[in-house]
């Protein structure tokens, strides 16, 4: 009998959890517009052809229609938005905003969630350096604005790992292989890796998963493991001068992971990924994708976005939080008194549709009530509601 | 070559309308959270069996799992809310909110949009005349907030259809033919019908697409083409009675349609659907639906709610207003001043992503920025944006 049950890796979210990922949805949407983005809302339903350059199509929830033809639920946002930008003839530049669903689908056992409730933002056609700037300065922006605690943006580079891949002309297989052992910060598979594949790169890789934090050190330290004027000395560059151009207050949040890898094949240039100390997952991702376009058949165009995970940073925001004391008034009435009670509810007053005064009461007590007002010889009774505390 | 298209009846939405309908939905979230509804919010995806028992099964989008287990895109929100409350030992009564997105398939030619933006209340548990009063004043409430024009509401019942059927002992496809004729408010075919089955019936049967607006004098009418003493008569009645409850600004938006026809099956009394000069459809459907636990094999429980179709909201209450001016500061800068920058965004002030100042210029002229501002010999100029009116 699954008429009862969920599918996996979905979740009813009820009261405090779907009013907390709501509320965070909508002042983000609040943020972002005022910081002069502008929402795009694309179907959660898509003909799977928009992700069918991605790897990971094992996770995309796959069906049809009457046609025959196959259709997905979305797995991420930004394809969706490249679709739009590519097959309509809208104005660049643009700042765009989004936020919704998104669905990557994972057996019971993984214990992931497979319904994802999504924030991002994509700035495309304009220079490239200014819209790495302007989408960290959102992402900290809007983080602070939301008092998200001791969180951190990492820096990586989409080309290390791309370049590493072509030096060591790497099939698809082992490259897959090498991702697993960077992902894992796995050091000793790593090593053993560089010995089945020498290389000028050997002393690098081995140590990439120590080459993390502080970003000026860490630069500084990844130049000295790589052969001089080696093509990955330019992601170094272009990391640590982008570091530089921001002010010190952004330094500050700033770190980075040379090993970092991109969420999404698409990723080219610059990535960055949110952290904070309560969660061990990233809760935003983000970076350049300037060929995202020409997937669709349109010349290469700047593009930079992140997205952010809602119920990750729902649960850094509101872990420790309790449940609020309504401290409001519940008026209870009689049917027949209705017309009399209809404008009295406000921000502050709430009707009772219980049929009697004394469960009025009990309700207004295990839910924190601060008064119940009623009817009593034609005028307003007040009581006032007393707690066990 | 799909990848640039999009399946039937989804839609990309831009900037006005993205932002619009997303208004919508956060302005209806804090009017209900503040009349004391608390959001719940369930997964896009569900096993097909929550919706087993209702018709339209050609409506719903189907996949499967991994287990060859089948999915559904959810089609409306009240049932997932029945498989929460009789799943899990959540304490009754309730009044819930929900916004989202919903999902019925149409082929192409129908011109149907098949993935929807819901917002809708439960009222569970509660005694059910209050639970309809507080239904439609809810209504009302956030009706008059949002200014949709010229709106009503009208109030039927879903037993009248009910009794109609047993009486004349239809059979499934009868039934369906005699339903098409009442949505159809086919006066011709629907007498015919009277002729093929002849009953006590006949007369109201034949005058039912007769039988709307006005709520006092169009009771008294069907009264006059009942038998005396009918079932029926105790609907009639049920809604004269609610109708009387209401304050007589409540009572000048109400009308009545007694050839309202459920859009799910599992309404069982007082049913109202929102309408506005502006559309040909009901922009709000809802009623009573007691019987909607038993489903879950839950006891019968008092339920009313209703939902609203945010697109359509959208259309009357936009549809006449043009984009805005932005009448906001649009500051220029070069990269390297960037740290002197960051801290003047605000909901007046906007960075500007562009290379150079005359592409700022332009763009802030385009898109009517009141000012811009960029930094001369180490100070802000501040130059007004010339319009073209």
């Amino acid at each position: 009998m699954r008429k009862k049950q969920l599918p996996a890796g979905v979740q009813d979210k009820l009261f405090r959890r779907a009013n907390g990922v709501y509320q965070l949805e909508a002042q983000m949407n609040e943020l972002l517009r005022v910081r002069g983005f502008q929402r795009i809302e694309t179907p959660t339903i898509e003909f799977a052809e928009v992700f069918e350059d991605e790897q990971n199509q094992d996770s995309l929830y796959r069906f049809f229609d009457h046609q025959g033809r196959m259709l997905t639920l979305r797995p991420d946002m930004t394809l969706p938005v490249g679709r739009v930008v590519a097959s309509t003839k809208i104005d660049l530049p643009l700042k765009l905003l989004y936020s919704g669903k998104v669905f990557r689908y994972h057996d019971e056992m993984k214990g992931l969630q497979n319904e994802i409730t999504q924030v991002g933002i994509e700035i495309i056609g304009f220079p490239s350096a200014k819209a790495e700037i302007e989408a960290i300065l959102t992402a900290e922006y809007v983080l602070r604005k939301l008092e998200v605690p001791n969180f951190h943006l990492e820096l990586g580079h989409a080309s290390i790992f791309k370049k590493i891949i072509d030096e060591l002309s790497l099939g698809e297989q082992k490259a897959e292989e090498l991702k697993g052992l960077l992902l894992s910060k796995n050091i000793t598979e790593l090593f053993a890796f560089t010995q089945e594949f020498p290389s000028d790169l050997s002393k690098f890789i081995a140590e990439i998963p120590l080459l993390f934090g502080d970003v000026k050190n860490v630069i500084d330290k990844a130049k000295h493991l790589l052969p001089e004027n080696h093509p990955i000395m330019e992601d170094l560059y272009e990391i640590e001068q982008l570091f530089l151009l921001f002010p010190s207050k952004t330094q500050e949040i700033l770190r980075v992971d040379l090993g970092m890898i991109g969420v999404m094949d698409y990723y080219t240039g610059i990535m960055f990924a949110g952290f904070s100390e309560g969660i061990p997952e990233n809760f935003l991702n983000g970076g350049r994708y300037d060929y995202l376009f020409k997937r669709f058949e349109m010349s290469s165009t700047t593009s930079v976005g992140w997205a952010m995970n809602l119920e990750l940073v729902f649960d850094l925001l509101y872990k420790t939080q309790n449940n609020q004391r309504k401290n409001k008034i519940l008026v209870h009435f009689e049917t027949e008194e209705i017309a009399q009670v209809t404008d009295l509810v406000n921000a502050e007053t709430e009707l009772s549709l219980f049929a009697n005064l004394s469960e009025t009461l009990d309700y207004a007590k295990k839910w924190g009530y601060r008064e119940v007002w009623y009817f009593k010889n034609g005028e307003f009774n007040k009581q006032e509601v007393e707690t066990d505390e």
